[in-house]
């Protein structure tokens, strides 16, 4: 196992939650990066709406390892969003997913959702979790079951089979979006036998209560970039009416980073 | 002319400034749009910051041709910072913008200073213009100065003899950024034969107040990339200390889209 896997690895079992932000560009991981989160996720919404493509139909594999490849520079532990791993071959996937282990990266998100809004049958994401690990067995694969968020009736009983099913087959991790309730996040963390990733949200519960809850990690989604889409658009709106409608220019966000500063995310070596 | 380029060099005309918002990818430049802006520009720095490439050397001409391919699907009028233009060969820097021209682009930005932090001879900025317009006779190419930007000393009569040799060569109009003193801009809205563009400063004069000193065309440059960054970041930080360090989590910017909302962003066509 390389350094940075087994740390990764480690990272779900210091006794807080591991929090994954989820970059959709250079920009937005070396940011992260420089305010000290060590480990970082992609968000499949942000590198698909970024490229003007849409998020979880497998239409942005190109653009998901040339994201890998870029910030396989950066000094973070990098796990990468491969939706359902861009095909339904298993072989296929494997293959994809040992292409980005060679960059450097530490783990995936592999998910059972589908683009028409259904669940794929779990043994066809079972059999891609299987490939995977065959191909690179140290990769940490965090196996998401999107019953929570597709919004099955009566998620738990299938939440459990799957991540039964899921854990069988090599995952190292289960993620279960869609849900913060502490109860339900209890039941699961109790009843799966790895590490449990959470997604926060707005209002929900903080880190603290969630790790209490026993989950191992807390990943952003899509949030940070819809929290970057929308304080871009405020500031535009806010100079629109400056000195017209308004008196005022737009508040802008606490932390701006200057120019100089953005040109600093930006390795030497410029390729 | 096109249809898009007279309404493009229409909106400088109006007797209130054109706010051309700058975009850096797709989802910034669809979000734009959806709020109405019209007309919208690149952003070299957010283009270069998101592909982990310095901004101003030159490095990101095919990043930015790919971005300009995006944002020709979107229903707006597409101004594309070309900084130096990517070459030192005016015959290249005329036969890039004609390839920009060709996917729709209305207009673009060419500006005269140089990753050294020195500003290149006019003749060889209007030598750009000049092959240019020849190219590509009723794009807006907007020439800017960065007498200011670059801090040269007693920066007026150089502005205006740069601006002088632009204009000569075929210039549209005029960016003169790093200033937003309404004495200053008068006086070169005064002695500027052409449309003058003005950088948008937090804190410093609305639209209004530079409308009433001449200015025609205000951009934000980086400023929404970096207010982007910048909410991203922060949204992290806060679910880091959440229910630890701070009680409530992070401030989540209003107007923050839905998934579903982004997701509308892309065409439908997904290509």
């Amino acid at each position: 196992m390389t350094d940075q896997r087994a740390e990764f690895r480690a990272l779900h079992h210091t006794g807080r939650p591991l929090l994954l932000p989820n970059a959709w560009d250079h920009a937005s991981a070396a940011a992260l990066a420089a305010r000290g989160h060590r480990a970082i996720g992609t968000t499949s919404l942000g590198v698909a709406a970024a490229a003007g493509r849409p998020d979880g139909t497998g239409a942005t594999a190109a653009e998901t390892l040339a994201l890998a490849r870029r910030l396989s520079r950066l000094p973070v532990l990098l796990s990468v969003d491969v939706e359902a791993g861009f095909s339904a071959d298993p072989a296929a996937v494997a293959e994809y997913v040992a292409e980005l282990a060679g960059l450097g990266v530490v783990g995936i998100n592999l998910e059972d959702g589908r683009a028409d809004g259904t669940l794929a049958d779990p043994e066809d994401t079972a059999d891609k979790v299987a490939a995977v690990k065959a191909a690179v067995p140290d990769l940490f694969v965090n196996a998401r079951t999107d019953t929570w968020w597709l919004g099955v009736d009566n998620p738990l009983p299938q939440t459990l089979a799957r991540a039964l099913a899921y854990r069988a087959a090599g995952a190292d991790g289960i993620f279960v979006p869609g849900t913060v309730d502490l109860a339900t996040l209890r039941v699961l963390t109790q009843e799966i036998d790895a590490p449990l990733n959470a997604l926060y949200q707005p209002g929900g519960p903080g880190l603290g209560d969630l790790g209490r809850a026993g989950v191992a990690r807390v990943s952003t989604g899509s949030l940070l970039f819809r929290a970057a889409l929308a304080a871009a658009v405020a500031v535009a709106d806010g100079v629109r009416a400056s000195g017209l409608a308004a008196p005022d220019g737009p508040a802008v966000p606490a932390g701006l980073p200057s120019y100089a500063e953005v040109q600093g995310l930006v390795p030497t070596d410029g390729d």
